[in-house]
């Protein structure tokens, strides 16, 4: 059998897996989540001898120490992965939800009800850790999935893959509600992504060069996490500390994460004061600050001049851009121009100006007086989620187990036709 | 300037648009529908000369009747469709609507809004009614539309654009909201569907050939409406009269559209003294019957032997698959494997059944003793449909305003940050 064929085959056995998971009762899945926290805790010593070989292979290959911590598993690690299967397991169940429901005048009954979206294709790099993340929450959904790692941790996740399915199993779930791809070569998620007749939804989670590869090849349709620049605005009616505290927080508080700040666009009418303040706040915390020209005569030494290209990097790290803007229009110019709809943030007292912010900055979040840092699905009270999706269509911004779902609509007559007199 | 440029250029401007609708209220959004259909209708000469230069080029390339008819546009048809864009004026404003609201425990409070998505390509074959339809739901949801119609239509296309455009720009729309793609070529379409920073959406409204060829150049997402073979399923609880009577409607009421019946599938437990009282009532309409064996063994010479192909084929016409199952579960089967997720039909008594029947058949809308043929926009209530979506993946089933916004995330704080004290 080759490559492609074993491929669709997996994609066979997942979509008739998707059939039964799709009319399970939620004290099953949740049973079987519990059994695969504890199967996977019960397989903690083959799992961590199978990431010995990952780490082994890792530092043979000369892999950074990032990457290299990024694959490390131990008994703390792997505890808190089983964790979040239980975690996972006591959210409440979306399917089955009736989402509306209406009658219509010639007697018909129409119910809009929540199901599963059948069979979803997982692309990642590096983390096992993924590997149940991803596939608990599809699971719980009522989804069968189909998962293909990097190469860097394979032995990991085959490991963690096979703990999985023995707990799944044990509790009565079809087989192949989860699987792991056995391949890691470029090809195998060319076949995956092609497979339109089997995957309904593919989600690559990784670089911007994996979500790349994915968008071009996929023909079903791909739910995206793509950077996120953020912004915060400091507009002419910002309480000033507020501004500051804010901005110290969305750059500070865990700088390499999507929802951080990247950019400062301040209001002119407050950058003579407001500038030096937040500056020396920033600096504090080891932030280097790069600014406009308007900006940088305000600063001085205490900050560089921005290049063109800052404005739509994602820095990661502790530095800033920062912009000087003259008036709420030019800030949400620069935001939809340069951001990445990602989540911005707008600090005033004007509750007016606060509004056109929201109405017109084109993010899947937006904030005023808040924190950037609170796009996040456990923030918003989802429990779990999945990725912060920078795509418009079904999911928008923290992704959790309801954008997981998909519906379908019943509807329940009396014999009625189209023709009418039956 | 070269065609991918143009394409592009029209992409920016398309976005521009977008970016001054989405905060549009809806009294400027319908008074600008009205002045598009009362525009559409003053310039009903200028149409029709063009339709006539299409309908000549038509005749000389030797087109087919049918697609001809497609293609005619005379004064009724002209007023029809300007009487849809006062139609759609007239519906509630998906946009704007709350859809969720909550609190967390650090008092900031979370809103999910209803947005527009922003700029959504329709790319459709030979009908120039399709032009004022598409863009008229896309522009009363908020969205700015590219549109790129079939090269037969070209003329006429040209002069509807035109109209609704000034209709738009006379309301004090932006110019940009709607534009037609002046190239008919295949690369124009590969531009479109490549265009992921400028189009949110792209809808192919046509034959599969057309779907496939968006689905594997398209960067972004694609709904799509493809096929709907729909079965009709009669239990062994059913009322005869009534599965006759809707088996009927399914059939013949409107043969060449989505929401038809394609295939009967019957309970062998019925099947001898139900078959041939269907099958006369079918034969009595015109209807064509294609049997397997057990169900020949029955009808004898009123049908003939099905194909494998048939249980797959959307036939459009006054021919009808007949199958005999074994029971409910083969029928769930079946329509799983050979149909196409679109409409399908059980017809029974026994409610316990009915319900496992639309539980388990995977498809965007089930129906328990009523006609496949309501699976559409108006008989929902929907006012307008862009379509019937046959995919999961945020729009299924039938797709009217609602399916054509996203929403968007406010977030309100007093300054609250995740790194606590401020």
């Amino acid at each position: 059998m080759d490559i492609k064929e074993e491929i669709h085959q997996m994609g066979r056995d997942a979509l008739d897996a998707s059939r039964q998971l799709a009319v399970l009762p939620t004290e099953t899945k949740d049973a079987a989540l519990c059994s695969m926290a504890d199967h996977l805790v019960a397989s903690a010593e083959a799992v961590l001898a199978a990431n010995a070989e990952d780490l082994a292979a890792a530092e043979a290959a000369g892999l950074g120490a990032a990457m290299t911590d990024r694959l490390r598993l131990d008994r703390g690690r792997l505890d808190s992965v089983a964790d979040g299967i239980r975690q996972v397991a006591a959210l409440p169940d979306p399917v089955g939800e009736i989402m509306d429901d209406w009658g219509r005048p010639n007697g018909i009954r129409i119910e809009q009800r929540r199901v599963p979206i059948g069979v979803i294709g997982i692309i990642y790099e590096s983390r096992p850790n993924v590997t149940s993340d991803a596939a608990v929450l599809c699971l719980k959904a009522g989804n069968a999935t189909i998962l293909r790692g990097g190469k860097e941790a394979i032995h990991s996740n085959r490991a963690i893959a096979a703990a999985l399915r023995e707990g799944a199993v044990a509790a009565g779930l079809p087989e192949n509600s989860i699987q792991l791809v056995p391949f890691v070569d470029r090809e195998s998620v060319r076949h995956m992504a092609e497979m339109d007749r089997y995957l309904d939804l593919i989600i690559p989670r990784g670089g911007a060069g994996l979500i790349e590869a994915v968008v071009s090849m996929a023909r079903m349709p791909v739910i995206k996490h793509y950077d996120g620049i953020c912004h915060l605005f400091a507009h002419r009616g910002a309480d000033p500390e507020m501004a500051v505290a804010l901005t110290v927080d969305g750059k500070t508080q865990k700088p390499g994460v999507c929802n951080a700040l990247e950019t400062l666009l301040v209001d002119a009418e407050i950058a003579p004061a407001f500038l030096p303040k937040v500056a020396d706040a920033l600096l504090a915390k080891g932030v280097e600050l790069r600014a406009d020209e308007a900006s940088l005569a305000v600063l001085g030494e205490r900050a560089v001049l921005a290049q063109e290209q800052d404005w739509s990097t994602e820095y990661l790290d502790l530095i800033l851009a920062v912009k000087t803007v003259p008036d709420l229009d030019a800030a949400v110019r620069h935001i939809n121009e340069y951001g990445s709809h990602h989540s911005d943030c707008i600090v005033t007292g004007d509750a007016a100006a606060a509004e056109d912010f929201m109405a017109r900055v084109d993010s899947a979040a937006v904030f005023w007086n808040s924190s950037t840092r609170f796009s996040d699905g456990e923030e918003f009270g989802f429990g779990a989620e999945i990725g912060i999706s920078t795509d418009k269509l079904h999911a928008r911004g923290p992704m959790a187990l309801r954008e997981l779902t998909s519906y379908k609509y019943l509807v329940r007559g009396q014999g009625q036709t189209k023709g009418q007199p039956s």
